[in-house]
């Protein structure tokens, strides 16, 4: 092992940039020289690359983004597209690759190691938090910490007016995000993808919240839930009360890693180098019952992580 | 005056909790006895109040929110309404009333004026900024803090993707919200309800940007600029790049005021009481020329404040 | 078990409130009432507390500090002390005490344990995070983040001037959030109370990365390893270098509690309930292997967790 | 005027890379070159800088700190020093110069245009707000905001101990700092420059506040007023409360700039250029009565900016 690469890919993620200089610097200090792929998957089929060295990865540690910058890329969706990767790493005498992504960007690298000599490690780094294998990604506590300052503020609102909020969090598949954000903001009431939601039990919960005197309330929603602003008509019109749809964007993807994200990051940079520098490759680097360990690609991508539904009770009881 | 009332109304804004704490003590400090109505003009409709003291307005200086709460009372609308709140005031003898609140909050402080023998004085409270006479409102310069910070994160996924976003911001009729929080973005297009777009003009500016390297751009647009779904929609079929839609929502509304919101906050309340002190009714408070000054109730409902469209230029000149 | 205590002591830390409201709520939900003891064991010795429920405990998940107020208390160390603070719980018929703090709570929790028929359960909640035990206290992560939000700041005028800055952050014995704080943000030398700092070390790293081209730094020093005032002029000296020092203060101790000290305080508070319902005392909430789970009192009273020096080598690594 | 010169000089303050990118974009706009010296006057003495073009300086904007860097420059405070950097400039054919910096840089900015041909414009970038002639200086706000988060996290911790806390705020000469933030964080207490403070006076203020039930405390104290740590001996002795001392640090310099300083930034970015290109030298960019306008470079270094000392007794009553 004498050269690796390192990619971001598909969705960025506050820690993306912190990944990409542990793994520099790491190899650095291992004696490896390390080439960055330019714009995700697309820097691979085009061989567009920039040496990486510890001078030039600093002063990004706590910049959200990726000073690689990222992007989504349909051709090396197809068989064609992920050979010319594999001779793009051929070609650069490239023994290694960390790519640093979440779903699709995993998937992606089980694929290019199936068709590459080269080792092929990847980092969870996703807001979403969706990958088996791994008790946290990087970037998630990130995205929930924005997600509750925003819902913080909106619950001042909330409460000098009386009114019911939907918010609505990222997460078009999964719960991770809203579940853990509506615990962590108390909200009245979840909604995640993996459960239907009863239109009947939000009003319900909201008439016996009024009853008790609680006259605000913030409803945390994943965008996979379906329409919120036909919800947000469902319950006014059943509930007989005001109310608002905030919408948190893409900030959530964005903005400076915290403490967290930052740690995960640093932490799996170095195991994903240390896997190579092992000879081991098809793996990704995960988090398990606290400590950074590393699991089979193939695992991850042909299980689902599952939402801890108990933590949902839990919420109902912290929000009476 | 030995007594008076304070009331918030309307939609709530940063450093309405400093107001009425400093409208509460400097009172005091003069010898005034303080009512504050709760719910906004409710308040004064149901004869709902509590006292307001030094202690009881103690640890609200850095809240969002109101904890006199806030209303939109459609009954304050009417001659009854008005004539209601006018009769609360007599019974319980305030010789003078605060309404801490925007532009209706002001044009209902107005009526009420004309029908109580109360004087009443104005405090422009609101994150819009739309009000006539002050240069700026309590809440103002929170919201679009509250914006930037938001928007500087989704300037990271901006740039990792070379993607362009449209975040729209509040401003329903004005463009106050968007224009300054452009100017301080360094958005690429600001859109104003007070200028019509041009789409030709957006897409030639972003293929501008493109032809000169920076691929990515933020447009900034006022809510009240018409449908931003169907905007991006025409961006992405003219331009044919990839456009994403961020909403900062209501979480401008909220959080803790920034300085300059709680600086505004205690030099009106102050004014304000000096106003009843002096016997001068039917005035706002305002910043004028960097002073604090008062003008008229009459002349600020019967006039509408400029945007200043010299600073759109200097916009567009900044983020070339 | 119908009727139990909670009490926080020592220093405050964010996320006592949160874990207030959740061991109030889970409580109420299984039908016990809650005592909420006053000013720490102050309140235990004075037979001050106020009953907490599910309403009044509402709005403070996300406030810094705590609502039962703390205090150091003196009195408390004495046999005598803690016979009085016996003596208010089988006054009251308490059953069970939930003690929320750090360090010395947790030893004053098992001294009470064994004068009292209540059973005692503690929940580690410092910034310090140097309870034997559990892998992480509420409030840690608060702490390391409004630290290196702060160091992030100080980075800006370090690169800008290149000059070397010490930031002395908490930690008066251990050199947990040192450590920490000093990974994430790229602390070119990290100095811990657990390992003597050898000056002519300081002043070679200092050098080397001088000769580098990297000619600002930023050394985190934890409070404890001795006079940062004298460490400052060593340095100045020996490296013939300016260094400035920023004395980074109780703002970790306050602000509002992130998503990660929420969460565990939501935990940790069920978890506590849950034990006490079991009849389970004499026992601390902890976290382990990623997981929520309870150690005996004695245990953590009679051990001393241990710093990973594995990460002060890592944090080297990382700002090369 | 065909090429003018920009330079950051003295402190850091936020706002400062606004007005590089701000200078040097309405300048290109208007056909001028702009060469960006570097790390102060330091550049100008070793002919030191990079051009400066509107792709160079994009993603500034919001960055605290300086791309130019900065410095403290003993030699050019000789006359041989000013001397050499008029050379520079005739040398490079700069016909203008824009100086961003506080006190001592616009200092230097009349010395130099006392020796050099080219046009010199100052823009006043401090936190300090201790500039003559100006209203507001680039910075101020920024600092003023990290102070008072800051300092609502430490009265978190005031509150929760009832415990009295001085919090030393920047400011060696001027209270300009002390004095709105003591305003905005409702100081019990604000110590400025310019007024000896009465022991007698604080402990007076604290043993009221006591028997009113207002236990906790907060004094802002400007560093400039001697030494805290013996202010906070002679508090506790004097009034037998326990009192805690903590230093806002340097980052207070750092961080990104608020809406209003990069307002400012932008505003006095282009008032610059304008003053240049209208062949107006020897000046400073200012803020007065709420508009930017200009002012003899003469006037601001001979004059002294007053406190407004009203505000200190507005900050007492507010604080009951």
């Amino acid at each position: 092992m004498t050269r690796i690469g390192v990619v971001t890919s598909g969705g960025d993620a506050p820690g993306m940039n912190a990944t990409i200089r542990a793994v520099t610097r790491v190899a650095h200090s291992e004696g490896l020289e390390v080439l960055g792929f330019e714009r995700g998957w697309d820097g691979l089929l085009t061989n567009t690359f920039r040496m990486l060295t510890p001078r030039n990865v600093g002063g990004i540690l706590h910049l959200g983004g990726t000073i690689l910058r990222t992007s989504r890329s349909p051709e090396f969706r197809t068989v064609e597209g992920v050979q010319k990767a594999a001779e793009t790493l051929a070609l650069n005498n490239v023994d290694g690759l960390v790519v640093v992504g979440g779903d699709g960007s995993l998937r992606g690298a089980l694929e290019l190691s199936k068709m590459s000599d080269a080792l092929i490690v990847g980092i969870p780094t996703t807001i979403d938090n969706d990958i088996f294998g791994t008790d946290e990604t990087v970037g998630f506590d990130s995205a929930v910490n924005t997600a509750i300052v925003e819902i913080d503020k909106i619950r001042d609102t909330a409460n000098s007016h009386d009114r019911v909020f939907i918010v609505e969090v990222m997460g078009k598949k999964r719960g991770f995000l809203a579940l853990t954000i509506g615990l962590t903001v108390g909200a009245e009431v979840i909604l995640v993808p993996e459960v239907e939601y009863s239109l009947k039990k939000i009003v319900g919960t909201l008439e016996e919240n009024d009853a008790k005197g609680k006259k605000s309330g913030i409803i945390v929603a994943a965008e996979g839930i379906g329409d919120t602003h036909k919800l947000l008509r469902e319950i006014e019109e059943k509930a007989g009360v005001e109310v608002r749809l905030s919408v948190t964007g893409y900030a959530q993807r964005g903005g400076n890693p915290t403490a967290r994200s930052r740690l995960l990051a640093n932490l799996f940079g170095k195991k994903a180098v240390e896997l190579l520098l092992n000879e081991q490759g098809n793996r990704m680097v995960a988090l398990q019952e606290g400590k950074v360990t590393s699991i089979d690609l193939k695992e991850v991508c042909s299980n689902e992580k599952q939402l801890d539904l108990s933590l949902m009770k839990l919420a109902q009881t912290l929000a009476t």
